[in-house]
């Protein structure tokens, strides 16, 4: 028992301060406009490191209308049909990991579709940043003077609680404060590669996901049993079986016997892994206690506006290109952008499912609004559209040759240990029942995200493009992966 | 980050201090006898606490004969066509948690078999039994007393490391030290109740049971790549499905198209999840790195003599009858012994394998000397024969009647969430292709335990008995079981 949970991290500081958070109530001048901020045709973007900032920089894309009832009316797509004033408009929603990709895009969606919203993140997210030394392609406000800008554009609150959900005292005060009806879980480590740097980063995001979730469902059982959870997890628990991909359960006759158990799963990370041990948690106790749980198995996410995002510079969200965090068609974008080739991992024949973070969004309303019922363990496939590493380079190509961008693309050798030519065929259908409607990868989609990547492309750091961590060279000494 | 692995563990203390010890080289005087010790007439029980020790009692069943050399040729029984000395008897088996009622056995059949063998234990095994005010059955003396035995009566040195394997620092050095072709891996937090008492177990038995494997897997990769790990897991994995158990994988055809897959689990508690965990981390491992792993998915295991264990008083195995530790048949052999009702959990139809412990060594010496392929991860289904827990305590009830025992037996409400009717046909051939030669549970084995039982009876805390650890009510809240 010696050093008993006190030596498998040791390169993560853990900051001492806790703090609960509430948005100011202050609301600074806003100037309207139509032009969406990221449209604007100054070449000179705001830096973080930048102290003064540019005139006119608050610009939204709202009129007099209060923003709320404007972006409702507005972002009616795959969505209008889901809120029922009289169910969904005074149910709290606790958002963790709010202040990452997903979660910050969720986090505002929900809120301005009338959800009282809080976000549970200890901003861990950003000191990976720090640590790997490497950045988003966008500048992005801290979250403080996020949800203040946020407050003042739509006149919504959003709480916020900063902490760490593997210390249970804090989650307890969290749960108590807020009385979530619904917990949307995007509070862990999300990078395959990360998870693979190193030991400590493996053993952390096992540790961080595992007992993160863990300690939810204590929280859920002790404080809000009622309540529903909304766990992200990935398509790549299923890993790439020679048979179709159901979602969540197959029927199986063997021997002439006939049950419904849970798919296969085969993780090809300790990052993937993680999710694949939060499911079986999460089942167990759905199964022991009647907790009530949606797993969104979702695909590779793309895009980076929303609806809200977009009102305003500090709303932005954030833009992984690099190696560890960056994910395919995102990185591809930016890669076209710098005129670097487009890196395919081996033969590109990977193929997995993508969606628009606009769907992601989506979905997660969808499941909020449609809770699983008490004991029920559910499971989505939550993704739009299949494609291979291949498809999508041959895509960015040609949405290049439209901006004069001759676009080159060069096969790496695989960092991961994976099949590079695959039968993939996952089911996809559920969220479709529930009302989703998908926004498709499309050549505007493309020639949108491709304008982002050129918008800011003097931000672009090259030296974070090129992947270097590998599945099979991680070792137990603490690594400095950017040096 | 805050807090990031203090708080998930507070009630179990983590000593500082880290040993690195090695037996002695001493040999204590030995009075020979053919009457194995436990069988000794003396109504008179060596108790832990008193300090003096009865006279002739170093009792062995050995003559002039070393004993490594009389027991190899008395202990046959499907066994002695594994040895081979070429191969074999120079191999080097690390037996993490080798203080445990399986680890103890296991490490001294080994050593009796010629493998050279350590034994790696932080010995929580040991505190959690204060911690919760239970005891073995049987008294056992410490692991630095029993291998100073093993030396005195054998000549074989087990070398002993004391230290908690979820510390890296401490598993590499005796890595590095011992250099181990085999990792026989017993070190894990092994009770579902324990893991259900409340929040901070259930962690507690995820974190060291996953984060410890993680570090051995990591420990083979750096030090010992050519290391086969031997895992124990557990049938519980699978949970009762409809259709008939296979050994770790199953051939579905599904949608016309047909895929060799991980078995699906359906595991019961955080014990029997995290060894889940361990197995998907394992086959990721063996897939990614080429880690060669057996594991071994055993049944419940009753019964406490192996050849070994039984020369010496001081090598006596632990019983473990309590409601935490305690497994069925063995619980129930004790109930019998001092006039408790058997305690039979709801309806008694919950079916599962089962094993004598002698086959537990005999079942990890065949995977050692035959073992898996680099990068292949084997799964063997540990076990002998299917029982119903109505059918075990038949059994006992009859065996009972031979000593004059009036045996009833109660159902008491299931503090467990699990099927108690429910189909069970699990396949376990693997292992008998290697060579194992079953001890089947007969009258004679269900008498000598009983015996065994009977023996002890006045060591019996009749408070540890009743099952007080409920899946439904477990909460956040620490919890003193035993008061």
């Amino acid at each position: 028992m010696a050093h008993l949970f006190s030596t498998h991290c040791t390169s993560i500081p853990s900051p001492a301060t806790k703090m609960f958070v509430k948005p100011l109530n202050q609301c600074s001048a806003i100037v309207h406009t139509s032009v969406p901020f990221w449209a604007n045709r100054s070449p000179r973007i705001v830096l973080k490191s930048q102290r003064k900032r540019p005139e006119k920089q608050y610009v939204i894309s709202a009129t007099a209308t209060p923003i709320s009832q404007e972006t409702e009316s507005k972002s009616s797509a795959g969505s209008h049909q889901i809120l029922n004033e009289s169910t969904s408009k005074s149910k709290k929603v606790m958002v963790i990991g709010g202040d990452g990709y997903c979660g910050w895009a969720t986090a505002l969606h929900l809120s301005n579709k009338g959800y009282d919203v809080s976000i549970v993140d200890n901003l861990v997210r950003r000191l990976f940043d720090q640590q790997l030394g490497i950045d988003s392609l966008t500048p992005i406000s801290s979250i403080q003077n996020r949800l203040r800008r946020w407050k003042s554009l739509s006149g919504k609150t959003i709480q916020l609680y900063i902490g760490d959900i593997c210390d249970f005292e804090f989650l307890s005060e969290a749960f108590k404060s807020f009385e979530p009806d619904s917990v949307v879980h995007f509070g862990e480590q999300r990078s395959a590669p990360y998870s693979m740097i190193d030991r400590s980063r493996a053993v952390f995001t096992q540790h961080n996901n595992v007992i993160g979730t863990l300690n939810v469902l204590f929280a859920i059982k002790e404080f809000r049993e009622e309540c529903h959870l909304v766990k992200l997890g990935t398509m790549g628990e299923y890993g790439t079986p020679n048979i179709d991909i159901e979602e969540g359960y197959i029927t199986i006759t063997h021997n002439g016997r006939t049950d419904t158990l849970p798919y296969p799963k085969q993780a090809s990370s300790f990052y993937h892994l993680s999710k694949v041990h939060d499911s079986n948690n999460i089942a167990f106790t759905c199964k022991a206690w009647g907790i009530r749980a949606t797993d969104l198995n979702q695909g590779v996410v793309y895009g980076v506006r929303t609806d809200e995002t977009e009102m305003h510079e500090e709303l932005c969200n954030r833009f992984d290109y690099d190696g560890v965090f960056g994910t395919a068609l995102n990185r591809f974008c930016v890669q076209a952008a710098v005129g670097h080739p487009l890196t395919v991992y081996g033969k590109g024949g990977q193929t997995r499912g993508y969606l628009d973070i606009r769907d992601t969004v989506q979905c997660v309303e969808l499941a909020i609004a449609n809770p699983a019922k008490p004991g029920e363990f559910r499971v989505f496939n939550q993704f739009t559209e299949q494609f291979s590493v291949n498809d999508l380079a041959g895509l960015v190509t040609k949405a290049g040759k439209k901006f004069g961008l001759d676009v080159q693309t060069i096969s790496v050798p695989n960092p991961r240990v994976e099949a590079e030519e695959h039968y993939y065929n996952a089911k996809h259908t559920k969220l479709i029942e529930l009302g989703l409607r998908p926004h498709l990868l499309s050549d505007s989609l493309l020639d949108s995200l491709l304008n982002f990547a050129i918008k800011f492309k003097d931000r672009v750091d090259k030296a974070q493009i090129m992947p270097n961590v590998s599945w099979k060279k991680i070792g137990v000494k603490p690594r400095t992966v950017a040096i």
